[in-house]
């Protein structure tokens, strides 16, 4: 039995998520299609994570056990062509046995892409999220600083995780502006359920000055989540990286 | 009887392009059902191109004559609240009997978005064209420039359009470069069939070393088409402006 461990790009505007259903399409099943109509096994696929439907993966990490004599670094493209246009393998390789793409990730790395502009345009829709009204970008860098390190996130969850703790760490929150996209790249050891779009939506909140850079601060204390931001919308959330 | 003229953008991606179909969906045919549908006429849309499967829009100009007592104005919204999500009305008006989208036009700017990067990405790919060889910009640049002018275009046309002459000019030819995008803005007082996406094609075989700069100048005095590079991928090319 040989453990192979994958990277994959995928548009998730087309599935509902990552993980296997009976009804619907989902990377997972698709990946799982596509492995097992190349090695004629049953295959199972190890997902670093769920994402939801619509959101977006450039580094996803992934791995399953298989028969197969397929050299590791060969299944990269032997896999592409039996998958989907927007699921692509970027890297493949043969890894040893204790590899887990979940258990063994030590962090992880999102974006998440916002257009502010008055105007909407239906060009690149499904990556990014709309903001209308006019974003003050300093203030939500300044509200940005009071998420890094660790604390007990449970205002910025949502019900639908199976986690013991909220707490987490988050190392990185930083900012990449470019004409009116604002893209938010977020690192931590781990992320509760919606936790990065709770995280942005409360962000805008700071942008649009209905909220203060240092009540961030007050509201990861509270823990409540109904004083954090709304949940901001799948479309501009991407999985950039899986740190092991 | 009200002349109403429309601006409009459109993702083309899910499309079989601009123009009317019986079977298949098409621009034009989703916006006279939606307006249809809000005037309770036989709505016919008179678009100033027709463009071609998977092609896009940011700045298509059409109108249409209604008995409708709508204020112009209040079309750009009403119309909107009847269309799928990948067509979007930016601006509306009631205009004189005599504008006609397609006669009245003077000229139109198309861009062209190629990505050059080794590695192909999923995310965003109806938007690009991927080129995987790293192209010389500075060819490209020199290039562009023979096509600039009054010339006969007919190494770049494909077959399928319906026009006497294939003598047009070229007013503007420029290039924008972000990171490993490459935007190409054509302007002209009109085109041949396909004609922009040839004229990327060409380029990029200048990028590529495939040929000269000054190439560009005897494949236009030749006039055959087969000299010319190929037609490039429908996903970069977007409408972005009608002239009038």
């Amino acid at each position: 039995m040989r453990n192979i461990k994958i990277i994959l790009e995928y548009d998730g505007s087309n599935y509902f998520g990552w993980q296997r259903q009976k009804h619907g399409a989902t990377v997972q099943n698709k990946l799982e299609e596509a492995i097992g109509s190349l090695t004629k096994e049953k295959i199972e696929v190890i997902g670093c994570s769920r994402t939801d439907s619509g959101v977006h993966a450039k580094g996803y990490v992934a791995n399953f056990i298989t028969n197969s004599t397929i050299p590791g670094e060969k299944f990269k493209d032997a896999i592409n062509t039996r998958l989907p246009e927007d699921i692509l393998i970027t890297f493949s390789e043969e890894v040893s046995d204790d590899f887990h793409a979940r258990y063994s990730s030590k962090g992880k790395m999102y974006s998440y892409t916002i257009r502010n502009n008055s105007m909407p345009t239906v060009i690149g829709r499904n990556y990014f999220y709309n903001v209308k009204e006019e974003l003050d970008v300093e203030a939500m860098i300044n509200g940005a600083k009071y998420f890094i390190g660790t604390h007990d996130f449970k205002a910025f969850q949502n019900k639908g995780g199976s986690v013991k703790t909220s707490v987490r760490t988050i190392t990185q929150l930083d900012f990449d502006i470019k004409d009116d996209i604002i893209k938010i790249y977020v690192s931590g050891d781990g992320f509760l359920y919606n936790m990065v779009r709770i995280i942005v939506g409360t962000l805008i909140l700071v942008g649009r000055n209905k909220l203060k850079p240092c009540d961030v601060e007050k509201i990861i204390s509270d823990g409540i989540r109904q004083k954090a931001g709304k949940c901001s919308p799948a479309s501009g959330l991407c999985l950039e990286k899986v740190f092991y």
